[in-house]
Order: C-alpha cells, then sequence, then structure tokens
C-alpha cells in the first residue's frame, strides 16, 4: 500500500513515559513530548513537521493512547512511516498507530470524549512502579465508599472551576460532562477513570486531589458538591501529583 | 520492639530497577546497588557497614527480592531501621523487609535455592515496560511447544557449563540442580521461571538465550541435550540481554 506523492494527512497514536519530559508541548529547551516526535518527523521526512496533539499533558503526566495530526507527503506505506519514525524516537515514546486520516481530521478539535486514569497505591511499592503511581503513605486505610459517593456526586455536566488551576488564559466556557468517573481498588492499589468530553487546565489532578481529600476524611462527600457550586478553586483542593496520570484514550 | 545496643545480624530484602546501576556488586565507580545501600547504611549508622547479597545480578538486571544481611548495632526498632534506610535510597532501590536474624545466618550461604524470572515480549511494547523486557521482534512468531520441550530437556541436576559464561574465577563444581523451568505464555508475553540451588555465571540468561533459539527454530529441542553433554560453551548459545531478568526470590 502506497500513500501517494501528494501531501496528505496523517493520524497517529502513541504512548510515553512523560518522566523526563517538561509535558507534551514544544518548550523552549525542547524538552517536550512533541519536541522529540517532531525532531524525529524531520529526519524521515527531510523537512521540519508540525504536529497537532489531541491536547498537552502537563509535566511527568504519561500517556497510552495520546494522538496526533500532521501533514507529509510519503511515498511508501503508512507501516513504513510509523517504523522510520519509531527507531530514532527516545525509548520513552513509542508509536503505536500510524495511517492516513481524512483530510479535514485534527487530533484536537475532531475528539468527541477522553479517557484518563490516575493510579494511586496505598503505602509503598517497588521501583517499577514507583514513577507510574501516587504513593500514599498513612497509617490509616481510605475510605473507598466514602471515595465513591463523592465521585457519585462529580459525574455529570458541571462548571468545574472549582476542581481546575487557572493556566493564563481565557475559559471561554468552563463547563464539562464528565460522563464517567469509576474508583477501582484492588487491594492497596486505587485506580481512579475519568472520562469527559474535555477537561479543563489540571481538571484530573484537581479531582483526584479532592477525592483523596474525602478518602482520607478531611471532606465530607457532599461537600465536593458545595465546592463545586462555589465556582472558584479554594485551598480545600489539592492537586494530585502528575507521576500517577494517564491519558488512556482519545475518542473520535 | 527494641533491638537492644550490642551488635547484632539483620537480614533484609530489597527490590531494584538495575536499569542505572552497573550491577548488584559494589563497584569503583560506586554505580554498584550494594554502594547505593552501603553508603545509605553508612549515613543511617554513622559508621561504615560491608552488607552481603545472596548473589551478584549482572549491569542491568533487576530484583524483585534480592536478599542481603550485615551486622550493626541499632537501639530502635527493626521497622524504624528500615524506614531510615529506605528513605535515603534512590528511587530505584525499595527495602521490602528488614529484620533481625540468627548470628549465623548467610545471605549467600544459608540460601537453599534461587528463583530468577525472565520476561520476554514479541513485538514492541509500551515505554513503561520496555526496559523489563527482551523485546523480540520477528515476522514468525516463536515457537512455545518447541520451547516447553526444550525446557523439559534442561531440569534436573546437570553440568550446566554449556550455559554459563566464564567469569575469570574457578568453578569447583559446575553442576546445578535446576529443579523448575517453566515457560508460561500469555498472548505475546513471554515469561520463563528458574529455579535452582544455584546458578553459574550468567547461566539463566545463557539458558533463555538458548530456549530463545530453539523457539525460533534455529536449534531443535534434543540439541539442547547434546550441548549440555557437550560441557563447553559454543557460539550456539547466546546471552539474553539483561534488561528482561529478574531475581524474584531466595529461598532460606
Amino acid at each position: 500500500m502506497s500513500g501517494g506523492d501528494s501531501m496528505r494527512r496523517w493520524k497517529a497514536v502513541c504512548a510515553y513515559d512523560g518522566s523526563g519530559f517538561s509535558g507534551w508541548q514544544s518548550q523552549l529547551n525542547g524538552k517536550g513530548i512533541q519536541d522529540a516526535i517532531e525532531a524525529r518527523l524531520a529526519e524521515v521526512l527531510k523537512r521540519p513537521v508540525r504536529i497537532h496533539g489531541s491536547g498537552r499533558t502537563d509535566a511527568g503526566v504519561h500517556a497510552h493512547g495520546q494522538v496526533f495530526h500532521f501533514d507529509a507527503t510519503w511515498s511508501h506505506s503508512p507501516d513504513k512511516l510509523q517504523r522510520a519514525l519509531g527507531v530514532g524516537l527516545p525509548a520513552a515514546i513509542r508509536i503505536k498507530k500510524l495511517g492516513a486520516a481524512r483530510p479535514d481530521f485534527h487530533a484536537r478539535f475532531s475528539a468527541t470524549e477522553k479517557c484518563y486514569v490516575y493510579r494511586i497505591v496505598e503505602g509503598d511499592t517497588d521501583p517499577f512502579n514507583r514513577p507510574f503511581v501516587w504513593r500514599i503513605e498513612r497509617a490509616k486505610r481510605l475510605d473507598y465508599a466514602a471515595m465513591v459517593e463523592g465521585a457519585a456526586r462529580l459525574r455529570g455536566s458541571h462548571d468545574f472551576t472549582a476542581f481546575a488551576a487557572d493556566n493564563g488564559g481565557e475559559i471561554l466556557d468552563p463547563v464539562r460532562n464528565l460522563t464517567g468517573l469509576d474508583v477501582v481498588q484492588r487491594g492497596r492499589k486505587l485506580e481512579l477513570k475519568f472520562v469527559a468530553n474535555g477537561f479543563l487546565y489540571k481538571m484530573v489532578r484537581s479531582l483526584t486531589g479532592a477525592l483523596v481529600r474525602v478518602g482520607e476524611g478531611r471532606l465530607k462527600p457532599e461537600a465536593l458538591s458545595r465546592l463545586m457550586a462555589g465556582g472558584v478553586r479554594t485551598e480545600a483542593v489539592p492537586t494530585a501529583p502528575p507521576q500517577g496520570l494517564f491519558l488512556r484514550r482519545v475518542y473520535y
């Protein structure tokens, strides 16, 4: 299969260990994940290429399925482009899929929903997992039932300003539809799964921080509704650390 | 519980991500895992301490359950020593257990059996797993049935010289009893589990290299018996790379 010699749009899915990067977005220091992919694409395609992600992830945040698009001329198969791109990337980045997209496909604007997962471990965990979880070490276990109750109060369509951070930009509409928020516990492992039509800046980490406060008994589940209605970010809502967060999937 | 003020023997179990180290053993460059633990122990106990591992692991090899012992005076609880030690270690090393041992306990000489696991993935895997597997990328899948047959020919008490490397030292007795060798396949993931009363230098990686050759169809299962009987290491036996290998457990 050949992509032809004309310029066309490509869609790619990638996974990354965000530990050593300053986040998805291109940075002046060149330590963005986007920078690494663009640098390799430029080598393969022999011209500068700008890629467009489904959205930014913060420094230290990981992805199982970040999506990006770009326009390029490529006369071989998509598989060959995927391999050429993958071979020269840092081991922390993997191109999982690459294929031709419709000309109007846009990784960010065509997305309908996104899924994020936040991983927590109560106590310590082996070094292999440490860069990928939030370790919470307390004498008392988290109250999962309270967290599940809290999660129910967060699901749905709300103004999530109280659970977001100011990123300096103007938010035209702070209402998001959190269609899914599951709290899954297995032993000392806890996984929070978020699905929404979009997320405000640091929204997943803020919701996680608030839910952990509920689990610790420092906030009542019903307090989450009051905080949400307040419409301003307060110190009652901490931001969970980045390394437990994974962008799992983008839906189109 | 107090350990008392007299010198006594301590036993510890640790896990490590060996990626950034030159192996377990103390090195002149100080990049051995042993060096990192001894440096931290010296800080905690305020005097130099020598630790004794159950055995060496090579550069890049990992552990879920390496065991070591040392002698020290400590007037607080074992838990407190474990925490003090753990806090100041690199994140790649975790002290999982620490407790008082009998005065004649020796991490190496008291060991009765050891378990190693070798992890393989056919094709690519997410960046989170890449440092912990041997990725084998071939057009054709490995022949698991042949590998299982090969494993059966390796189990038992044998002179394993043909599946070991020369470490410059004199081996008094190259016979080891490989009581367990399981080949477990789940989709594209393959796990080889080895249990023996002891292992020669690079024995697990050599056995793995030989079994993968069998899986690739480049060696017949019955050839393993012939190689073993030959009693010399030949080029027919490659050494699997270090990053797929884990010292899982030491039995006493």
